[in-house]
C-alpha cells in the first residue's frame, strides 16, 4: 500500500507554552503598529514608516543610504517605500539622487530639515516604546527577547552594494 | 528658578540590548503578518483576520462569542470586525444574533462551513507558524517569550459580558 500523502501527516499542534508565546506576538503585531503611530502623527506629525526612514537615516554613515538597504532596515517594499520618500522629499526632509559610482543604484539623503525633524520625534517616540515595553521587562528578560530574535531572524544577509561600495552582511 | 520643563527632561535612550530586542519586535510588527497572510490566502482563500475570526469562534464555548469579545480575543476594533463578518457571513461561514437576554449583546456563531473551513485552513497555518518561529526556538526560549508576553500584555481584564451571561476576566 502507498503512504499517506505528505499533506495528510499529523499536524504538530501547538502545546500550551507555545500558543502563549504566539498570543504574545500576535497582540504585538496586530495592536502594537497603530499605538505607537498614534503617538508619533499626534506629536511629530510622523507616520511610523516615516519615522522609521527618517531614523534609519540619521544613523547611517554620511546620513544617506542605498534605497535597497533602506528598504531592508525599514522592512519596506521598495514600491511602497518609494511613495513615503516621495512624500518626505515633498516636505524637504529627504533627497534622492543616483549613486555617481553606479547609476542603477538609488540614494535616499537626510536633508538638515529632516535631521531637526527626527531629533525632535525621537525623543516621545522612545518614551512611548519603553512605557509600551521596556519599562515592564526586567534586563533578564529584555536579553532573552534579544537572543530571541537573533534565533528567529538569523543573520539575514542583504547583500546590497553599501555606499561605499563595500558589500555589507 | 523654576525646574525645567517636564518634557525637557534627559531622554532615556535604548541601550544595545533593548535596541536589539526592538528591532525583532519591529520586524515582527512588519514582516510577519504579510508573510502569514500570503499562506492562508493561497491555501485556504482567508485573510488572517478572517482566519483568526473562524479560529477563535472554534475554540469558545458553543462556538459563538459577544462580538465584543470577539473583537478583543482577534485584537480588532469593532468596525473592523463588523466588516469582516459581514463577508464571512457572505459565505455562510458565520452569523450575527442579538443575545435573547440583553439585546443590547451581539453574538456571533460559528456555522458548519466555517468549522469545515478553519479545520481545513489551520494544519497549514500552524506549520507556517512553526516554520517561522517555534521550529526556531529552544523550549526555554519559548518560554522565556511566554513571560516576557505576560509581562508586558499583563491581565487586560476584558469586562464583557460572556455569553454565559458571567463577567469574564
Amino acid at each position: 500500500m502507498a503512504d499517506a500523502p505528505a499533506q495528510q501527516k499529523e499536524t504538530r499542534w501547538l502545546n500550551e507554552e507555545e500558543r502563549e508565546a504566539w498570543l504574545f506576538l500576535s497582540s504585538i503585531m496586530f495592536t502594537l503598529p497603530g499605538q505607537l503611530e498614534t503617538q508619533l502623527v499626534k506629536e511629530s506629525g510622523l507616520s511610523f514608516v516615516e519615522y522609521m526612514v527618517l531614523a534609519m537615516l540619521s544613523e547611517s554613515r554620511d546620513q544617506r543610504l542605498t534605497m535597497t538597504e533602506l528598504a531592508r532596515q525599514t522592512n519596506t517594499l521598495l514600491p511602497r517605500l518609494s511613495r513615503v520618500v516621495t512624500r518626505l522629499e515633498k516636505q524637504g526632509y529627504v533627497e534622492r539622487s543616483v549613486w555617481e559610482q553606479d547609476r542603477r543604484v538609488s540614494l535616499c539623503h537626510l536633508l538638515p530639515a529632516g535631521w531637526e525633524k527626527v531629533k525632535e520625534a525621537a525623543p516621545g517616540h522612545v518614551e512611548d516604546v519603553r512605557a509600551r515595553i521596556f519599562d515592564l521587562l526586567s534586563p533578564a528578560q529584555v536579553e532573552a527577547l534579544a537572543q530571541i530574535g537573533e534565533s528567529i531572524l538569523g543573520d539575514k544577509p542583504s547583500r546590497v552594494i553599501a555606499v561605499d561600495g563595500v558589500s555589507r552582511a
